[in-house]
């Protein structure tokens, strides 16, 4: 998932595309460890009035990709791309805030990997995920998986 | 995921929350099987022009969901919630139409598993995953855990 | 995997087949949460001299299965078996005790969820994943997915 | 789940290990797609004598390994670690021969990924899963992940 784990350099950017519907903002962030947020509003929610299982699965995707893509050199962000996620269900949610915590487990120069948990505005567990990523080097020859 | 895996039972239902922003259409539904079609448009996609892992994850989720739900008595629709589910990210796609083909795998009476797969514009492959869904009861004491 | 999370409810009963060469030990359990350990021996270990990833792949499932089947009723053990599981290789261990803690997340009567991470004899992280249950009931006639 | 995935250079090399006992043999090997087949013995099994979940996450992993690790130069094998794995458990076995199909479904010089599935001997499916597996280099220096 190409650089959706790249947050903004610059915070005047105009967020377009899937992420502005998404609408997720960055609530803690330091390396390792995120925290994003978002509330529910009508178009985040299935039939049923309750969160989708694709926005949680995004939220999941993208916590756990900030994990390991805070700019550890000022003005030099790091790009990932997400090569697997798993998403298990666990509860529901229908509006408020949804909170997602991640936290990077392992990896490396090349590879990261992080967990994730989503939680209700009243503090119960709406869903898990596990990501791998791999790093996108500075140099564009080595771009390729 | 709450009933986002069964489509409205009456075609002219307004179709709302993020299954409008969605856009999936079902191009082919039989009982254990199901094809869903994606055309990519601006929204779908993240700030690198491609289409954002959320919008695969819930592509897979649906089309798995579909091969369990086909109403097998005219009328009957049936329900299924997403207890899991995984997403491998093999390929880059960012315009026109996406396709995803998912097989029910396995399951009984109140559970089912089934895999799909993801295939842009030009067959390359984009994704692909697995996902479990438990189906709810008619009955409503059922339809716990 | 049929019964494999149902402890002996007689531990005279002689261990027999994969859970015989696994040799898992429960080192703690209650409702909802289960630590298993497994003291490495070289049949444990792949070619490098390292825990095979089949042995935490199962650690992972027994001590996530053993969140879910406490007996709350003495001489009551339930029984469940593994629809899915996820296992994230974070690092690596070759001697000494390795210790798998799994927490029971979600679900209710039909079903459950667990995540778990395995740690090596220095505390480092080894292995993360998440399981999916379903509970097997006493009647024979529902034992069917 | 280091080099579990490279098989010896030399047929004659002594298995060692959980892989003597897991005793799955390459039934069919190239670049790209791998089937690996075990002959179920009191071993393989659990308390219920049907086939251990382990065995089928350890035959998963290794199958899919493969897909990825083909020698394309004589006597220049490669190898890979898995960083993470699914498994679906969709039937039974609890004799005879299984044999897992495995095929490279992605990726490029640093990674791959791959997907399975496990057949009884009665063709009925027993489980699926996907894996992603990082190449080692033979440049010690970027063996880190």
């Amino acid at each position: 998932m190409p650089d959706q784990t790249s947050p903004p350099s610059d915070p005047k950017e105009v967020v377009r595309g899937f992420n502005k519907i998404l609408a997720f903002r960055i609530a803690e962030w330091r390396d390792g460890f995120a925290r994003v947020e978002v509330d529910l509003q009508e178009h985040h929610l299935n039939r049923s009035g309750l969160v989708h299982g694709g926005v949680l699965a995004a939220l999941i995707d993208a916590a756990c990709g900030y994990t390991g893509v805070y700019p550890l050199v000022e003005g030099q962000p790091r790009r990932a791309v997400t090569l697997s996620m798993t998403t298990t269900f666990l509860g529901q949610a229908g509006f408020g805030t949804i909170a997602c915590t991640a936290e990077r487990r392992g990896g490396g120069k090349s590879i990261f990997m992080a967990s994730a948990e989503v939680k209700g505005p009243d503090g119960q567990l709406v869903a898990m995920g596990e990501c791998v990523y791999r790093y996108i080097p500075d140099n564009p020859q080595g771009a390729k998986k």
